[in-house]
This record gives C-alpha cells, sequence and structure tokens, in this order.
C-alpha cells in the first residue's frame, strides 16, 4: 500500500485540507494519507483549539487514514525543528512521498531554492547576521537576506509562510537522506494568516479560529468553511466541555508562574535568553490579561510567535536541558487513530517500522515522551474540573479512535 | 517610655484580642504596645483573610502602637521557629516585657515547665523518637513524650495550643538570653481552634472566620464578637477587594504548579520530604478542590497545618536554600503601622535600635526580604486584577499606616 505524508495541525480541520488531502492522495498516487498531526500545543504557541482526539476524528473522517502526534519537543518549535521531527516520524513510518501546501506550488522550484542557498550559504549566513544587528527578528532577518540574495533569480519567494514550512520540510529531507519524493500543492485562496473570509468557501485556519472565539454564545458561523464533520465536533466539544481552549484560559497560570519565580529560574525555561526574564516579569506584574501581556513584552528583535512559543514552554515547565535534543528525529510514533484502511496498513508495514508505535500511553514506559504527558496535564487544566478527569483519562488510557466507515 | 510586645495574628482582630491588650499593658505596667504580626501568609499555612493593612488598621485603632510585620521565613513554620523570629523581634526594638495569652495564664509553671523539660532532656528526647516510630506526627509525639514524663507534676499542658506557643516564646526568650519579662495572661473562654459561637463576646478567630465565609453574601454576623472597627474594616475589604482572601482562592495555582513540576523539582522545595512529592502529585491530579486535595495528601504522620504550610512554600515557590536560615532571628523591622505613641517611642529609641527599620518597602535594598516581596505578589493574586494591583501598590510604595488619635 503505497502512503503519502502530510505534516498538520488541523485547528480546526476545514475545507482547504479537504482539498489538499485530495490533492496530496492524487498526486502521489496514493492508496492512504499519513497525516503527523501537532498535539495539545501548536508551533504558533498557542493551545490547539479541541484536544487532539477531536482533531483526530475530524481528519480521520474526512479522507486521514493515520494520525501520528508530533512530540511537542517538535510542534512547538520554530520551522527548522518543527520539520526535521515531523519530516523524520512519516520516513519512519514508511512514505513513499510527502505532499505540502504551499503559496509556489511548483517542487523544482523549491529544489532550486535549496540549491541555490547551498551553493550562497557563506553570503547567506553573512546577510543574516548583518541584519540581525540591526535589532530584528531572526525570521525577518533570514527573508530580508533571502529577498537579497534572490534578487534576479526565479526561486521560491520565502516571506510566504507556507513556502517557508515547505522548503524546510524539503530540506529536513535532504539532510536526513529521506527516499520519500517532494509533492506540492498551490494552496487555494486563502492566506496563512488571513483573518477574514474571502472565499466561499475556503478560508484559514486563522479566520474560522477568530469566527469561533467571537461566536462562541451565537449559533456557529463557519459552516461553508469547513465540513460538516468539523461543525459537528467543534458543537461536540463546547457542549462536553464547555468552551474551547485559548489562551485567556491559560493566562492566570503564566502570570502566576512568572511572578513566583526567580529570575535565574525563568532563564532556565527553553527560549527565554538575552534577558527577557526580566521584560517577562515586569509585564506579568502589571498586565491584565494575556494580550496586553504579550503587546508588553514584544519587541523588533522577537516574533509574536516566537514569544507566545516561550509562553507555553513556561506553562509546561520546559527548561533547556529537557529540550536540550540528541537528534532532530522522533524517536517513538504515537498512534492517535487510523482509519480501517489505516489499520491495514500498520499491520502490513509493522515490520519495516523501526520506532516504538505507542497505542496506549499508559503502556509506554520510556522517558522521552515526558513533555508530551506534562504538556497534556497542562492543556487539561484550560477547561472546568470535571472535563478536565475526561481529557486526562482519554489521554493515558484510550486506544487510538478507530473509524470504521466514512 | 516602657513597651510591652505582643505575637499576633489578627485574622481577624476580635474582642478576645482586645481583652488580651488591655491585659498585657496593665500587666506590664507599660505605656505602649508592639505587636509583631504575621503578614500575608500565617503559621496555619493559611492566606490571611485580610491583608496586613488593614489587619493593621483594625490593631491600632484598638490598641496596639506599632506594628512590625514577622518575616515569611518566621510566620509560616512551626512552633519553635515561629517564636524565635518574633522574639528577637520585639526584643530589637526595646519591649521591657513579652505578654502572651494561655490556657495555663500562670508565668511560674511555665519556668518550672521549662526547667523540668531541660532538666529530663535525653529521656524527653528519647521518648520523643520512640513516639514517632510509631507514625504519629511530630507534634502529636512531641505532647505524648510531655504527657508520659510529666504524669505526676504541676506543669503546663503542652497539649494546648497556646501554651505551646508560649513555651516557645519563653524557650526562646531563654535560648536568646533576652532581657524581656515573661508574661502570661489566662484566656478567656475561646479554645483557640474552636469552630463554633461559645461566649457572648468572645469567640475564636477559626469560628469568626468560618462565619465570615459562611455569610459572604450575607450581611456580617460577627458583630458581637469584633470591635466595631473590625467589622467595618472587613466590610470596607469585601467592598475595596470583592472577597476575603482564602484556600479557595490559590487553589488552581497549586494545582497548576504541583502539576507542571518534576518530582525532584516539588523536592526542593521547603518541607517536601520523605516522598512527599509523588503524594501531592497524585492528590492534584485527581482533587477538584482545596480541601479535597488536603485530604488526599494527609497521613497520621503530618499534621494538617504541617501540609498546609508546605502547599503555601510552593504556591511561594520557597525552596530549602532559601529557608536555610543562619540564624533564628529577624534582620529587619517592616514597620507596618504605628500610633501617635508609637511614632514618639520610635524617634526616641531609634538610636537604641540595631536593625533597620523599613517604612517604605521600595526604598529597602537587601536580598533578605525577597521571601516577604514574593509573597506579597502571590498574596495579590488572590483577589481581581484592579484589586490586586491596589495591593502591589500600597505594598511597595505606601508609608507605614499612621493612627493620630483613637
Amino acid at each position: 500500500m503505497k502512503a503519502v505524508g502530510v505534516i498538520v495541525e488541523y485547528n480546526p480541520f476545514h475545507n482547504g485540507h479537504a482539498y489538499h488531502l485530495q490533492a496530496a492522495k492524487e498526486s502521489a498516487n496514493a492508496e492512504i494519507v499519513i497525516a503527523v498531526m501537532s498535539g495539545n500545543f501548536l508551533q504558533r504557541g498557542e493551545p490547539a483549539l479541541v484536544s487532539k482526539w477531536f482533531r483526530t476524528k475530524m481528519a480521520l473522517l474526512n479522507g486521514v487514514d493515520i494520525v501520528i502526534e508530533l512530540p511537542y519537543p517538535f510542534a512547538t518549535q520554530k520551522a527548522e525543528t518543527f520539520a526535521s521531527g515531523a519530516v523524520s516520524l512519516l520516513q519512519a513510518i514508511g512514505c513513499k512521498s510527502l505532499c505540502f501546501g504551499s503559496e509556489n506550488g511548483d517542487i523544482s522550484t523549491f529544489w532550486e531554492t535549496i540549491n541555490f542557498l547551498d551553493s550562497h550559504h557563506d553570503q547567506y549566513n553573512e546577510l543574516i547576521k548583518k541584519n540581525i544587528k540591526t535589532g530584528i527578528s531572526y525570521p525577518k532577518a533570514l527573508s530580508l537576506a533571502f529577498q537579497t540574495l534572490s534578487n534576479s533569480e526565479n526561486l521560491v519567494n520565502l516571506a510566504m509562510p507556507n513556502n517557508i514550512l515547505g522548503y524546510h520540510y524539503m530540506k529536513a529531507m535532504k539532510q536526513q537522506e529521506s527516499n520519500m519524493e517532494a509533492i506540492t500543492v498551490k494552496r487555494k485562496n486563502a492566506d496563512y494568516h488571513d483573518e477574514h473570509f474571502s472565499s466561499e468557501t475556503i478560508a484559514s485556519a486563522t479566520s474560522i479560529r477568530k469566527a469561533l472565539f467571537e461566536s462562541q454564545e451565537k449559533k456557529l458561523s463557519i459552516n461553508q468553511y469547513v465540513p460538516i464533520q468539523t461543525q459537528h465536533l467543534l458543537e461536540e466539544y463546547l457542549a462536553c466541555y464547555g468552551g474551547f481552549h485559548e489562551w485567556r484560559n491559560y493566562w492566570k497560570f503564566l502570570q502566576f508562574r512568572i511572578l513566583q519565580s526567580a529570575p535565574e529560574e525563568l532563564r532556565n525555561i527553553y527560549e527565554v535568553e538575552e534577558g527577557l526574564e526580566y521584560r517577562l516579569f515586569e509585564a506579568a506584574l502589571k498586565a491584565a490579561n494575556f494580550k496586553e501581556f504579550m503587546e508588553t513584552v514584544k519587541t523588533k528583535r522577537y516574533t509574536w510567535t516566537r514569544l507566545q512559543r516561550l509562553c507555553v514552554h513556561i506553562l509546561t515547565n520546559t527548561n533547556k536541558d529537557e529540550m536540550k535534543m540528541t537528534s532532530l528525529k522522533g524517536s517513538y510514533l504515537r498512534l492517535l487513530g487510523m482509519s480501517k484502511a489505516g489499520r491495514e496498513y500498520l499491520n502490513k508495514s509493522k515490520s519495516h517500522i523501526n520506532l516504538p508505535i505507542i497505542s496506549k500511553l499508559s503502556s509506554y514506559k520510556q522517558d522521552d515522551i515526558k513533555l508530551d504527558i506534562r504538556a497534556s496535564r497542562i492543556y487539561s487544566l484550560g477547561v472546568s474540573q470535571h472535563s478536565r478527569n475526561e481529557l486526562l483519562i482519554q489521554e493515558f488510557n484510550h486506544p487510538p479512535i478507530y473509524i470504521e466507515k466514512r
């Protein structure tokens, strides 16, 4: 059985994702789709809207056959590390290809871009360093350096968020000497960061979340942008857990943790660098809510998402030592769910898969999953006590979600 | 001017306290009363009902002339350490006597008890060790050992809470070679731990707090047990801060902190010993509220108050190193408030006082007060954002409370 891999967050699953799955399967000529999906906290440094289980159901009901969790040490990182971990898991589970959406949409241009930057390696790094010195953020410095270099060339525009991710997926594949084929599908309509609806059926997850948060009390108004299953699952989540997970629910904990910490303790948290501990402390002392806090901490030097990720690490108490990874490859496959075809695939491929497959968390005793476990415990504090227990029981004791038919 | 010292929590100030102040002044033949008072968190391991400023006002309006804060490293400790710190501060500020309430009420019996235990030192310790081995708590082991030893003697009953405190005050005075005279006043009516009202005008602070918590929404029903000023100040606190401080307000923070911590981090917190870190963790995972949590953690080995104190230390993130005190004496006098007579006394005595007197926190730059500051920040999280800022501003920038006339 030929499998194509995708790297996703599904926060929540929408029509654009459905379109991408369809296109991935077709262009890869694959029988099944395997998704590596972030768990509790996402690459933007935000809690996932709804639990990984609900997002897994959305995925399975809409065309994904196997959902694997991207572990915390990759999911909450800059694009490069995020990509490395995700690519390594798709490779380990035996995907023949990896298909990503991009603004560019042409795979050969991606390869040209990679080769171009490889051959301009020193110049590129020189330019980045120069840009950084002006006090801007690292991603901005990268993007500017690239623009300067690539001026007259026909290359991928690395100022676009999905192009950047795609570029890092391909770089990781090259570095890991992956035998997967890289495929890209041009994204339809919505920009990644779009906050507003601009098409009839396709909208960015950002704009969908925005609409959801604004309409929690009212009837959901996102029907035209998401499959019916997403809509139902979101409604079910609201009914079961009383609300979606957002930073607002965790702000008090973040503030408390910062205010009870000595500067050296904060400095020990992953990504707290260059005296940020003092900025964080002063902001936590005064801010009335998370938004105010972030606006006080924000400088030109750090992107909003980098700072949000750092806040996630404070929340989960993830220190520098714990994130010192000996490898940029995942060490286990946490199976969140599968379709009938997915199960068949796993049965057939098992003998070729070299990583442990975790079906039930409580039976996996290795220490390498501890950051995921801690993240789940903290994530569960975003809902009321009763719902929290349910979330935790599911996390530890439930088998993967199985979909017989869709 | 002759000053008598008292050691208090005033949580809240009630008629029994007023009676004690009166008796202290008379028996000591003193012109002014100096109170050393616990700040944000108390010896039972609980947040103070209302801020130290409101409790200072209650004290000043009802007969105290100077209020000094008992620092966190003494206030949240077992009786012995609590007593040591408090006695050292009363000594430092120049009190000629210390007057405490006790169930016994006879100072010579106290001295006999101290001498008796000194001369039976080895036997006493032997018995304590033996008792501890049966799995009971330290205070219980002490009390039993004492009962066994003192059988036929006419000594102070050290099973009574105020007798125990008094005994430790006097032991501390002896150890510190204090030149203060010890005076005790027999407590009227109410038992320290009484939960119910049993007299017309005197009730324990415990029963008053209980009534207050039960009647927060209704009109306060404690009028007959507290001076009118206490009543007004409690009403004012409710109006300004929206509620009293109780464990319930901090439970979420405690739970979050325990759930985000590795066992070795919890073990680093002061008083977390003998594998308690695992009990705490399991309890935090399941408990729906603070009471449930405490009931799950509780064993015969630890008293409820010892466990509550430990929870306060988790909340304030106070680790073993920070509590490793080089001396059992206080190193500063934090002045919370004074009457006209109190101010006069301070002006006259200043040159004889060897400890720094802190009138405004923001102008004191020594590190030894850092635990008090952290405790204030955490304490302030027990009220809403707006009130919190007020509490913090008061903590750092206000001069001591001054009462011209009462």
